[in-house]
């Protein structure tokens, strides 16, 4: 029998709490009935929504913090009061002392990202972290990363992403060899920033087993054009938000337009099980969850706005990549990288000498 | 009685050349009949269209060139066999010479710049030119610059974007005081990027009369939260394609719902104005044409894959700036810009004299 998956739940997290957490949770293990949860918080708003979802609280263990991290904190803030005693942090330490396999937390990214940073410390060979999000494609979904964990990159750090995106992408979509696009402005060679040209170099001529199918630009993303899109920290930042506002935007024409006359309303009615199947196809619950990749341990960011079915979905990806190995997979990938760099290094090292 | 708009062609841009240009131009007469038209490109493929077009050919004059800049061209080649002769160059130097207002050619992106910067030079006070695009939102149309005419900004650059993508506002949109944002990621003053936090604050203290509104994010854009959307090329360039991506993603979910079942195709049927009006606002032909700002004279690019419709659009762009004085907004602009740069410089002078 294989072991359960163990998650780590910051409780307290995002704008409702347990109200909304622990719902979701509850959904997660409907789905997944080999899973278990360790929830941090408040223990007198945990305990009575907890109970009202018996199966949940069976394969449940509840750790009383009084310290929550709030939605507004600064990252400084919230390791000032929330350090070491917080239910954010004590979910994170929860993986560190090998208690639990992922973590997850709607709580503020920001702080998040701080506090794992810091509790967890980054993977050898990986400087800064990167948050990988899921994209609804024609094609089914991508992997985007980063989508705002740190602005700023240079060759490697974006050659650190594909590495790790790749990783997710077999761990997720089950995928055996992932297409892995840099994202670009024209997708010649010589276009674009230096360092995205330098990062396609490496991919392209080193021995990382990678497939890279070269420069992308941002209208791929939707066509599913590759499995992993990567890119800087504030450009995938812009478009993720860029493409959830063109959505709205649309949805909103859609829904204007439909109200418009008798016989457009007739017709949404006609059409209804189409303008469902659009919704679920667009619907941001389902997509829920960002991962912060490059740290000693996962963590799963949810949306702080999110409903159960939303929180769900990010307990449920922090499950699949827990199940299908994504940390393994990620060292797997680092010590190719790290093995080719050794490689270029030692190689440079014959030219000086000769 | 006002006198008509020039308009300077190259109608060997684009994908279809004179086949397209010209009916796009006959269109765009119809509409603004105090339009005059200088084409440049050769005259056996231009004439026979023309001829076929009377009352485009009663206010249009030809100029006989054999060299066209092809689509794939480098800048760097399109220099060399197409400056001073190519009929991208001379639709140009039309401008420069006073013979013609703007410019509009769907010719390849990269040679137009190049051809534009060397043709018609800089204005005072500009270090780099911007491509303008037109952003149809929830509250009708934004401008978003640059979206690529150049990579990597600093402050000042986003400064001089911002008052020249004011100026293009109120003259294209009639607005007295449009509304101005800096993309980033995160409203507060303290996020994002180091030159766009100083842009941010010249914007908000100097003494440029600009209605400033602060940062946005990427899904403000769709929204229209502000008139122009000011950032660097490569960032606005990913989000334009993403948004476009998005759009085109979500068209294709609606096609596939709508042909799944009798039951929805009866209601796309019923629900034809509904889609109607969506397609007409979504469509890319409509908001085709964006500008080069930053120059000694007006440049339209068109999209080099459009059709009539959408290439009348682009020369309509140029109708409108030109009628409504664009090059003065810009001028006056900057010089308020280049007033409070001299002030700044002024006391930093007095700081340290005393």
């Amino acid at each position: 029998m294989v072991s359960p998956v163990r998650i780590s739940i910051d409780a307290m997290g995002g704008d409702f709490g347990p109200s909304v957490v622990i719902p979701g949770c509850a959904l997660a293990r409907e789905r997944y009935p080999d899973s278990e949860f360790l929830f941090f918080g408040d223990e007198s708003m945990i305990r009575p929504v907890l109970d009202a979802h018996p199966a949940l609280a069976a394969v449940s263990t509840i750790e009383h913090t009084d310290v929550a991290v709030r939605m507004d904190d600064k990252p400084s803030q919230a390791l000032r009061h929330g350090r070491r005693r917080s239910s954010m942090w004590l979910s994170l330490e929860a993986i560190k002392a090998g208690r639990a396999d992922v973590a997850v937390s709607a709580g503020n990214t920001g702080a998040l990202m701080a506090m794992s940073k810091l509790c967890l410390r980054m993977m050898a060979g990986i400087e800064r972290p990167a948050l990988a999000a899921i994209w609804p494609t024609l094609r089914g979904e991508s992997i985007v990363l980063d989508v705002g964990a740190t602005i700023g990159s240079d060759a490697e750090q974006l050659v650190g992403f594909s590495v790790m995106g790749e990783a997710m992408a077999r761990a997720l979509f089950g995928v055996h060899r992932p297409k892995v696009g840099l994202l670009n402005i024209g997708v010649e060679e010589v276009k674009g920033l230096e360092y995205i040209r330098a990062a396609g170099q490496i991919l392209r001529e080193g021995n990382i087993p990678i497939d890279y199918a070269g420069f992308i630009e941002g209208d791929d993303i939707g066509k599913g054009t590759v499995d992993v899109v990567v890119c800087e920290g504030f450009t995938g930042n812009i478009a993720l938000k860029t493409a959830e506002g063109t959505a709205k935007q649309i949805a909103e024409y859609l829904r204007q337009g439909m109200r418009r006359s008798l016989l457009s309303r007739i017709g949404f009615l006609f059409a209804k099980a189409a303008f469902d199947t659009l919704k679920e196809k667009m619907d941001p619950r389902k997509s829920n969850g960002g991962v912060f990749l490059g740290l000693n341990g996962m963590v799963i960011k949810s949306h702080g706005g999110t409903d159960a079915e939303g929180y769900s979905a990010a307990v449920a990806l922090g499950y699949h990549l827990s199940r299908n190995g994504l940390m393994k997979k990620i060292e797997d990938g680092l010590g190719h990288y790290d093995r080719d760099r050794a490689v270029v290094a030692a190689e440079q090292a014959e030219v000086v000498d000769s």
